[in-house]
């Protein structure tokens, strides 16, 4: 038994090495034992002048598999070393869903030419599949699987297992229909081995059956999956005949992908698939309108400082508290939207909770924005001995919290009503707009009372 | 057949008109049709008071099944309602790993008291999954499984299953010991279903077999699932023998919260589990110190606002455009240091790509940072009709990005390096950070330039 108690990726020394001094036979050898997910994390960190002969080692079920586990990118490098005959091969060896999800990604004129290359069987499956949008239910769904009708015993539940062992994949349940394919059940795998041959498989089935149509959202999927701790979800059509089943490792990828998604909005980065590839005019032009849109917030702050400057020229000193007044108003608004934000995208809030929720983030802001104004501005008051200021700067911190922080629940509840990714109110576009917000708040303070 | 196309959430509207409405039988017909997952979305929603007679009207495997759903916080409300020996009876019925998570959540007196009331066996269970750390391989892990020797038959392994078909839940592989119990190999429930009844299960099992030691982390356990697209994974002790093993809903929870964690360490909220309670109090003891961190770094930016109007009486038109540069140089540096803690946490970034990340993310910041540079120096030079400012402004903000950038890369992975959470690095403190050196920067430039 090899050490199993804690495994570590390979390492990529190890494969320069054999490439370098080994035969083909050793290479050969070495790709055999690797996992698909470990060979795709290999060929990302080797250098592209030796993927052919890596490739070129491969046998076409090798080729399917590290094909499906590559990122896009590096899976059209790889598809480049190929011919249409042998794209088409590992192809036909994929899951329907992946080998859709694959060509999907491949350049149109390599796709149109292997697809041309497959079999009329496949290549209407995966026709069929790339007509659903990626992000949907459809998108995700496999063609394999086995179901039988509710008339069958289990002896023929589990012939049709055998007819379908190889191509099925994961197998953990048969699902069972009625005379027009409409999904009826479900039988885990369990039951058959304990049941007799002859029993009817409509008496052992389980009736309770979670399901979706191939247009349901993919976070929705998720939530199901999530929420009833599924493996598989079968997909059927608008009159509820069995169309196909969805994976739970598929699934990971979308709550991975929602999370990345959520992420990388909130640092105004986007396009997390984007960012992680080499090609900087691309990932610079994905970045670059958030920069812009700060710069345009950046520089209604900064005539808001000119304001000030021309306003008060007795009290200037009230210019060294902007940055700080500026700074509390946007971090205590990221904190309440991000708590939202995910909270919607959990689903730990939602409409039905929402005022709840927006009564406590108001509570907190205020005691904290009174915390955080009385610290400040005592410090004030003492730092430069001015209670006038001490009281001005004091009242608008306070202020400026309180208000920010009720935007941070407002505005991603207001993107959610309209439609709006609500991650997008935690990104740095709200950032700036809360900074100005504090800034007019403490402009708005100081000319009452020192105005006054 | 109900409508399963699309699947929402009950409606706890429905619930309180039954409550005010109903009687108890109508009230228990309704609360068996719902899934604990959807009960407990219910409890969450519905005033405390009319819990009790909710809870009044479950039986103890829905009691058991919804405690497992609820969030820590609504989870003690329910256990208040509940005398120890219902809560011993409910705690039965779960998987020891749900059972050892809950108890380890309850207050410290009730805990201790349930566990006292629990049969001998099912406490000795608990009281050992309590000995690992909760985010531990052990700790995820449930002692209900099936298992078998390697020189058993396939009728001895049915046997196995039938034993165990009430107490090991989900079950979907049998796994293969030695004679010293050390894990050999698995079986894939289909093999056993098409196999004869007296065939050795040693023949047909699968001898490539992922596991881990308790000891491991659960972001580890997390990745191999991913990795290997794993619906269980057995855990095993030093010596390699099988002790229990992890499932994939429980790692599915893993990864939203790892994505959770690493999301409100970003906006400075930590604590995802206690920023959706209503313990007002502890949420901003929790927020505050990142907000104090905060103020401090806009005292500092404020201070160095104030060195300015006193180093360059003659050119304050410089102040205007320290807000757009600090904001600039948070900005980008926030981008890449999400890319980067991102990609860690994805796995893809590690200390094998960190050289080719950083060069890429650098040449990105220089180039973003030259062309916001040219457009923001032109604007100030035609602006204010200053060509000295357009050029101190233009410099300052390329400079200043260009270094935001390397630090959003080398920040979060000298973090990772030292082992604090690289989620920091993104986090407001680096932000603040990032704000100070973009000031002092243009300090620095608007020195050698007006200053000359």
């Amino acid at each position: 038994m090899p050490d199993i108690a804690r495994e570590e990726r390979p390492d990529v020394d190890d494969l320069e090495l054999l490439l370098e001094e080994g035969d083909d036979a050793s290479l050969r050898r070495f790709l055999m034992l690797l996992h698909p997910a470990d060979l795709a994390f290999l060929l990302n960190r080797l250098d592209r002048d030796l993927w052919p002969r890596v490739v070129g080692n491969l046998d076409t079920a090798a080729l399917s598999d590290v094909m499906e586990e590559l990122p896009d990118d590096l899976r059209d490098d790889l598809a480049e070393l190929l011919s249409h005959r042998q794209l088409a091969d590992a192809f036909e060896q994929m899951a329907s869903d992946d080998a859709a999800d694959v060509i999907a990604d491949l350049p149109p004129e390599t796709a149109q030419a292997v697809l041309s290359a497959l079999p009329e069987d496949d290549r209407r499956e995966v026709e069929q599949l790339l007509e659903y949008p990626e992000d949907s239910a459809g998108g995700l769904m496999q063609l394999e699987l086995v179901s039988v009708t509710e008339s069958a015993a289990v002896h023929q539940a589990i012939e049709a297992i055998r007819q379908h062992a190889e191509e099925a994949g994961d197998l953990h349940f048969v699902y069972v229909v009625d005379d027009r394919q409409r999904l009826v059940g479900w039988l885990p795998l369990r039951r058959l081995i304990l049941a007799g041959p002859e029993r009817p498989v409509a008496e052992i089935m389980e009736r309770d059956i979670h399901s979706v149509t191939p247009d349901v959202d993919q976070e929705h999927v998720a939530d199901m999956f999530k929420r009833y701790d599924l493996i598989s979800l079968p997909v059927v059509d608008e009159q509820g005949r069995l169309l196909g089943r969805i994976m739970h490792d598929d699934v990971v990828d979308v709550i991975e992908e929602e999370a990345d998604e959520d992420i990388m909005r909130m640092a105004g980065a986007e396009e997390p698939e984007l960012v992680y590839t080499n090609k900087i005019f691309r990932i610079s032009a994905a970045r670059l309108p958030w920069l812009f849109g700060n710069a345009l917030g950046g520089l209604v702050s900064g005539s808001l400082l000119w304001r000030f400057r021309l306003a008060f020229p007795d009290k200037l000193t009230l210019l060294i508290f902007i940055p700080v007044i500026a700074a509390m108003g946007g971090n205590v608004g990221t904190q309440s939207s991000t708590i939202v934000v995910r909270g919607y995208a959990t689903g730990r809030v939602d409409f039905t909770n929402l005022g709840r929720v927006l009564l406590k983030e108001i509570t907190i802001g205020l005691f904290m924005g009174v915390l955080c104004g009385l610290a400040i501005g005592l410090f004030a008051r003492f730092w430069k001995a001015d209670p006038v200021l001490g009281v001005t700067v004091g009242l608008a911190m306070a202020a400026a919290m309180t208000i920010s922080t009720l935007m941070g629940v407002v505005v991603p509840s207001f993107f959610r009503m309209v439609r709006i990714d609500p991650a997008l109110a935690s990104g740095p576009l709200v950032t700036t707009a809360n900074d100005i917000i504090g800034i007019s708040t403490y402009y708005l303070v100081a000319s009452i009372i020192v105005g006054s």
